[in-house]
């Protein structure tokens, strides 16, 4: 599919993020303006609420777009969300009759506050790029027990805190937590000294379910897609984690790009999973090519400074596709809601310049990396900010996510003070 | 403190899990009335909504009570708290004035239906009985190892998923899972065959907070207490659990009591957290007695079969109180909601009849147990009904909880068909 044309003609180039193929949906304040509903296009956020109230839009509902999120509309369906897409591309095309209707409701881009897209309604993380796995396995367990026996039969997983979640830009405030080193005799309570990133992308369900649904049923569920950058602090994750896995360490925050980039934009950049060393049961098959080829990076600026690419990969690098995580999710009946957010797991390619964290890109500190001002990192310093961004790579376009960023915050000296 | 009487004679027994010393929060409705807000007083539950509307209770907002959640009361804070207390206190007592106006807006509960007394907003599961992950790490890891290095240090926890948690009397469905046995070579999908129950206290969070909380303001953010039954596969959990520990394994179902008991009702039953092995870091100090006397039974009855007692045993046997779980929930800086529940972990005592689940009662199956009715469990039976009960026991009067009961229904023949 080439580039579908738009009349705002900023979506028109080969370098936006958001042509009309894209049309991305987030929720947006300009000035005192209560924070709504908006589709990005070019340079500029097409405001939904107000298309809704001058009857440009009828979905069978009245008050879907004066909302600081999407979920009520992903609760409408798959049939809701295919309609949508097609007017709003009807509208926004080159030669729509709706121009001059339209363009009083676009607003700057750069003139609005992104707020978060949707109301997470529980935040699920999983393990499941290989070589993610690979790699930190082998610096904890060695390479024999690199994967754990589970991890090609099951995407493993955990629930993560859905309170945590923050969308892009929302500085990050280094953790305290308990730490024991390998050689101390008894944990402390300080700062986290191993602080790191994770490279992720996050999928949103967009359909409840009330018991186990097939791997196919649960793409359908998928809503779209945001990049997702899962804070960690190493430190804590080391000491707390045996038996029950990690806790404290995930939740200081989780960061989620402003747009929601729609499985429908996604559609031409399918792929499949990787092959498989063990056949997996049924109900976890592939259903179809339920991965994508996003290009995916990750920059990290020192305070005052310019950004240095700390690694380049692809979301086809997963071993396991969001469907399939979302069906294993489901397999005990566990009921799944309208605003979940499932995160892939860090996305690591085969390269060590394709690693999707500081914890493999230093080899757990061991190989501190330099960075191009001639610093070195092993972990997160305070200042640094971090910048995922992602991209599909269409016939003269792309699609992209938008940012993902986050600075990183001193510890305070005493959390408890008041 | 004596039984305080009330003009609701039924509320005066020494029996009565509902004395005026109580004055328990949950959700009821009676044939097509909508869900809203009540207090259980001896056989009665008194319709919040109808006291609100008849002007008899001002807490400053007119619609706090007709609605199917006590969620917006909790979060006007702990001195909303004590004025509905002691309004209620007042009113409920023997000798009112308020009698003839309150006595038409008393429903029998025998004919009341019970509901989810909040909405969950996240939902924890901690891991802090003492005696219970010694029995399960000996089982798992051998009685050398059975306490992993961090758990005299730090009350284990992980995130458990809040859609899953149901008020008691809600059937719960035996759940599929990726099984392996020891002795297999490959998982399979299945039936879970080694279900199980775990009893435990929850602790529901009643104010936010936004970042690192001390016991004592933990404390203070509990707004009171529900018996949880934690409805475990652990089939599926041994397979799992590895290394980020049990997600499908507890995602069927989590079954509370529909009364809160408040704080305040509790208040005269704190009791100390055990003597510490390690002296505890600062910010998880005991800072005064955060536990509580409550006596806990829990109860099996085979499908047309009478009960039998699987264990007693006390909610003073947890090594840290809900405060610390609460206090150290926070130290990442991780943001808690009004609503959030906190499982204790499984209560255990030190004698087997204290054992608070099955795989420690059947010692991992190899010791099945003998039911009153010559039966035996190693683990649940399609059709047995699980009951949790709960009292704390004053002069001449108990705090009671009210039931938490699930039955087990068969596994679906294809969780898949539709």
């Amino acid at each position: 599919m080439p580039l579908m044309k738009s009349w705002v003609t900023s979506a028109n180039s080969a370098d936006t993020p958001f042509p009309l193929n894209n049309l991305p949906y987030g929720v947006f304040s300009v000035g005192d303006m209560p924070p709504r509903c908006g589709v990005a296009i070019g340079a500029m956020i097409l405001d939904m609420a107000a298309v809704e109230q001058a009857g440009l839009l009828d979905l069978g509902d009245p008050d879907l777009f004066d909302m600081p999120f999407w979920n009520g509309i992903m609760d409408l369906g798959s049939e809701v969300w295919a309609n949508l897409r097609a007017r709003l591309t009807q509208m926004l095309a080159e030669g729509s009759t709706d121009q001059a209707a339209l363009e009083p409701m676009l607003v700057p881009l750069d003139q609005a506050e992104l707020h978060m897209p949707i109301i997470v309604e529980e935040y699920t993380d999983f393990y499941a790029g290989r070589h993610h796995a690979t790699n930190v396995g082998t610096m904890f367990r060695g390479a024999e027990n690199a994967l754990p026996p589970n991890w090609l039969h099951i995407p493993i997983g955990y629930n993560g805190r859905a309170s945590s979640v923050v969308v892009s830009g929302t500085d990050i405030r280094r953790p305290w937590g308990q730490l024991k080193g390998p050689n101390d005799d008894l944990p402390r309570f300080a700062p986290s000294a191993r602080f790191d990133l994770e490279l992720e992308m996050g999928a949103i369900v967009g359909q409840a379910s009330d018991g186990p649904i097939s791997v196919t049923e649960a793409d359908e569920a998928i809503f779209g897609y945001v990049l997702l950058n899962d804070w960690s602090a190493r430190d804590i994750q080391a000491w707390e984690y045996q038996p029950l896995g990690p806790f404290q360490a995930k939740a200081t925050a989780t960061t989620i790009s402003p747009w929601i980039v729609t499985k429908a934009a996604l559609e031409p950049f399918r792929v499949d999973t990787p092959a498989r060393e063990f056949e997996l049961l049924d109900h976890l098959k592939d259903a179809g090519p339920m991965l994508y080829d996003i290009d995916l990076t990750v920059t990290l600026a020192p305070r005052g400074k310019a950004a240095t690419v700390l690694a380049r990969t692809n979301y086809r690098e997963m071993y396991y596709s969001a469907a399939q995580q979302l069906a294993h999710h489901t397999t005990a009946g566990c009921p799944m809601n309208v605003g979940d957010l499932l995160g892939s797991g860090t996305i690591s390619g085969p390269e060590k310049s394709q690693r999707g964290s500081l914890l493999e890109l230093s080899w757990g500190g061991k190989e501190p990396i330099t960075l191009d001002s001639g610093e070195t990192r092993s972990f997160l310093e305070d200042g640094d900010t971090l910048a995922l961004s992602g991209a599909a790579r269409g016939d003269g376009y792309q699609i992209g996510f938008g940012p993902c960023t986050g600075t990183l915050l001193p510890a305070l000296a005493d959390p408890y003070a008041r």
